[in-house]
């Protein structure tokens, strides 16, 4: 197990720390807990779920003309995705309008249709799409030494989460088959849903951005547990490693570093603060380049 | 199993069903919901959590007396249980007056703690706290057919979760031991919480009200699926009674009648609509006087 793993400080750290969490712990308090964008998954060029919705929105303006000279649709039905990511560096120099454009659309995209409908346009891009610049299907852009971990923190009567800033019913469709990891065990954000006739159906209300000190927050909402390992890889998940690492008994944070751009890419923008704690806190860090021996399984 | 059940229609049904269900549907989603006051434990002659309140209550009027000439805490000071039921009477004459006095005290009542400090003050009040008239603990009052079938269903492969309207943190810390059903699988109303320092704190905020139709919004944002087997007691779980029943497989919708004054609590208030509807639909009915062998365990 984690043949994928170098030897080295980091998995030395995770096999010390699942062996003693094992004998200290009583197995259903061993919960671990997993950040999906840059943790188990690739987040480069750009979000997964945004290519998800990008189509959908070129997919609106097509079928009604009058959608397509506004944004964000315009840009989606053109392929600008530049666009998208104007939006987010305009919202952090203080201009956020475009973003309320982005925000808009990116709610309404797939509102008003039963979450059963929602899971087949999910399970209908993945069938398809593809990776831009790393030439494979998403499904297979999870990381492969991560997965190893998900399986031998398992072997130890670990119970994994992901705790993602992506969309909660984006990601079920397809954690069972990629990770392990079924629907129950899926926290991310979501829409407001309400019932119907037997059904539930999307909104365009936001209801949860799984992000940052709202991370811990859900995490006991679900779980009702303080979860003894905590992995991720940017400022978002910073608050959910802090309170992994604040109980009392054994506890672990792992932050993935994105320093290969041979095999993955290269960029801390969005990690700085996270970077800066892990060296304060003696957190682990996995590099990406020197440490993992594959980076995705094939 | 299910030896408290007396032989007749709804144990017939329970059979049948959970039987076609396990051998029709896969495992991961064979999912049950319950609802918890009057329908794994008593809820009469008031909400349990109601107790746990007051107490709390007359506790806070006891160390600030400014506090004591102001409801809710004069009722709770005086022991004026009264004052309680007549807050929510008004409430549906159209009088709101004392039921915000009421949930303002409510909220707060346990607020600005970490969910480990409001952990232990639940386990002191199920300590020493004893239902009012039944003459046993209220960690006794569990109702042993019940419990009988949340064993069944397991033995079949099922996932049972509660779905209640009572507090998820007032309920995590006893459904282990009283049902087998640990914190994760708790879904029930909650106060905001806010990440600090490591710890998580409650909040004098509403976050979920679980109840009516949210009970089903919130089973699929917790669980992913939707259940085989929904079981309730009133008019707040038909919408869960009714996605249940609204999927394409084997499915069972459960009402508990309370019509047991000797052993429980004989009444209907609450329950019209859902009684009405478990006729139209043919919803199978438990009556504790006809078919409950026995009610608690002993």
């Amino acid at each position: 197990m984690l043949e994928s793993w170098a030897d080295g400080p980091t998995k030395s750290a995770l096999v010390e720390f699942t062996e003693r969490a094992a004998a200290a712990v009583a197995p259903e308090e061993r919960v671990a807990v997993f950040d999906n964008d840059g943790t188990l998954w690739c987040e480069k060029p750009a979000y997964i779920q945004l290519d998800f919705l990008v189509r959908r929105l070129a997919e609106q303006a097509a079928a009604d003309p009058s959608l397509a000279s506004n944004q964000p649709y315009t840009a989606a039905a053109a392929g600008d995705l530049a666009w998208f990511g104007d939006a987010v560096t305009k919202h952090y120099n203080g201009d956020d309008s475009a973003l309320k454009l982005l925000a808009g659309g990116v709610l309404s995209a797939n509102a008003t249709i039963t979450t059963d409908e929602h899971a087949a346009r999910v399970n209908a891009f993945f069938a398809e799409a593809k990776h831009p610049t790393l030439g494979r299907a998403y499904t297979a852009c999870g990381y492969a030494p991560m997965v190893e971990l998900l399986r031998y923190l398992e072997s130890f009567g670990f119970t994994n989460y992901i705790v993602s800033g992506g969309g909660r019913d984006f990601m079920r469709p397809i954690t069972t088959t990629m990770y392990g990891i079924p629907p129950e065990r899926v926290i991310g954000s979501s829409v407001g849903l309400i019932f119907q006739n037997g059904e539930l159906l999307t909104t365009a209300q936001p209801e949860f951005l799984n992000d940052g000190p709202i991370k811990p927050v859900r995490i006991w909402g679900r779980v009702g547990r303080r979860p003894l390992l905590a992995a991720g890889n940017s400022n978002g998940d910073i608050e959910m490693l802090q309170y992994a690492t604040a109980g009392p008994g054994p506890s672990l944070a792992l932050l993935v570093h994105h320093d290969d751009a041979e095999r993955e890419f290269a960029y801390t923008a969005g990690a700085e603060r996270a970077l800066d704690l892990a060296e304060t806190h003696g957190w682990a860090q996995a590099s990406m380049r020197d440490e993992w021996r594959a980076v995705f399984s094939d």
